[in-house]
């Protein structure tokens, strides 16, 4: 089932309805839920009772695409990054001229906790954000929970991912490396969008999709301006889903609303080949240009770069440097 | 004023009160807001509304401290810790071998998202945490944000700040450690507990707490069984409360219930000692140590570190190494 969340073009910025997303290409049509239908509570019901909501809706009018704009299929509770491609790291490590990825990598699933407000709808342009020059994607998958596990096994990891979108993990890289000195982070290099969607596709969907080991293995590219840049398998991940929530759910809680993403796929972003080439090459993101996601089965997200609409605030003055007293 | 969150001791748990502090030491009564107060639009609530409010709570009766027990003072919707002063940072280079904070620390105050889950009440007990020989504390002092802001001004910035609290970003050092190799985080060191309370204290109550440049300047200390292991002012950070909002807004939102943290400020961890002496001294937590924090006019958290009452999930298996295939 592919779940989306939408306004009608008609209707004011604020107003929010979950539908059923049916059809393919430019034959799809979204039927609305029951006014009231919530995505996460939606995403946690039993397959029957959503089976049944689903076909009350899909026997009630849709609505074609161009009459209505897509939202963030959630807007996330928490949000965390993994980094569970090996190839990625691997590229990433040797562009910092290193010999590969550190043997942390390979012990368990590190991740960072993201900006959670910054979510964009699918198709949202994306404001330049200040700062930058050099602005950069990253092509990834996303879980998204539907419930509350603390401890949980793999097993009831899995029962807690309610489907999968498509992520792109806009990054200013090079404030993002002046961050990372510090050595932890990143915060403003990336908390000014993250695009998600373009709908919620739940695992039923996606069962003939698995490897041998049960990892999802989905074919995922990004294209920018209609040039493929980037692609790989999300079968290259180190970890499944379920491991990941597992493993973020020890001993700590992790909750109904939540969005798990796999980090960066190999050949998923431009830093990649920038460290690879030791050159800005391909060149970093400007205004008007168009990055397009897909994955199979899960769909496309597709963003323009414009000029932002509000100024950005002053930067805040350096740090008050001072004679360090005793207290 | 002084905001508390709490629920009497004979009522279970999940339920949730907002009550009015009044008195002192053990003088000290919780005087309940009417049902449905909520605690982040009572901060954003106009001083005399919030004054109105209170003077009802004030002239019924109050709740004795021993007969409830403080929850923490906000479920956050997002936590950003910083990194703002300038002789912790001194300190943790120092013992990695480096002369001293980069240059990159001055320019910008650096900051993580955190659990956002993770919250407990003041006085709450602390399971320790799986996978650590390393537990630590960190003395930070949090504001509490009551209205969403996005490219705020240093003034907009304050009117968004609700109260303060106290707050303990506890720390496995070693988990942590492990995760830093990888350069982001870390996640796993840190997303087991953050201690925030007593209550929160209104900007209004701390008006002759400010120093020339208008940064707050409250008495900090962390004792570890009754002994002052660490204090320090919070006039050391590098930058005000004002600062740090303005700064994470900037092309971002900072929203209604999000909390904002200081920072460790200097000798308010073990781990800084630990670089310094080149030693575990003092010695990691241990179960049964009891940390308290105090800052002047936020008042004193405190907490003993417990036998889990739960099982840990098993680990996770280490990264499926693969065999790159071009895609």
């Amino acid at each position: 089932m592919k779940l989306a969340a939408f306004r009608r073009r008609t209707e004011p910025p604020g107003v929010r309805h979950v539908g059923l997303v049916m059809g393919d290409g430019p034959d799809r049509w979204i039927h609305p839920f029951e006014p009231g239908t919530e995505m996460v509570p939606l995403l946690a019901a039993d397959a029957a009772r959503r089976e049944a909501a689903a076909d009350t809706a899909a026997q009630a009018d849709g609505i074609r695409l161009r009459d209505l704009v897509l939202l963030p299929p959630v807007y996330p509770v928490a949000m965390r990054d993994f980094l569970t491609f090996e190839a990625h790291v691997d590229g990433m490590e040797r562009g910092h001229g290193n010999p590969g990825p550190p043997e942390a990598w390979y012990e368990a699933p590190v991740f960072l906790f993201m900006a959670p407000h910054a979510v964009t709808g699918p198709y949202d342009d994306i404001p330049m954000p200040p700062d930058t020059a050099r602005l950069d994607f990253e092509l990834e998958i996303a879980a998204v929970i539907c419930r509350d596990v603390r401890n949980a096994t793999v097993e009831q990891a899995g029962s807690a991912i309610g489907g999968y979108c498509v992520m792109n993990d806009w990054s200013a890289r090079d404030v993002q490396s002046r961050e990372m000195t510090l050595k932890l982070g990143p915060s403003k290099g990336k908390d000014f969008a993250t695009t998600i969607g373009p709908w919620i596709v739940t695992p039923d969907e996606l069962d003939g999709c698995r490897d041998a080991d049960g990892f999802l293995d989905l074919g995922m590219t990004v294209q920018v301006n209609g040039v493929t840049v980037g692609s790989d398998r999300s079968g290259h991940m180190g970890w499944s889903f379920e491991h990941l929530v597992a493993h973020a759910s020890r001993a700590s809680w992790v909750k109904a609303g939540e969005v798990l993403a796999s980090g960066t796929c190999a050949s998923g972003s431009l830093a990649e080949s920038w460290g690879r080439n030791g050159t800005l090459d391909p060149p970093p993101l400007r205004i008007g240009d168009v990055v397009e996601m897909s994955i199979d089965r899960l769909g496309t997200i597709r963003n323009e770069i414009v000029v932002p609409a509000e100024d950005a605030a002053p930067p805040v003055p350096p740090a008050r440097r001072r004679v360090r007293q005793e207290t």
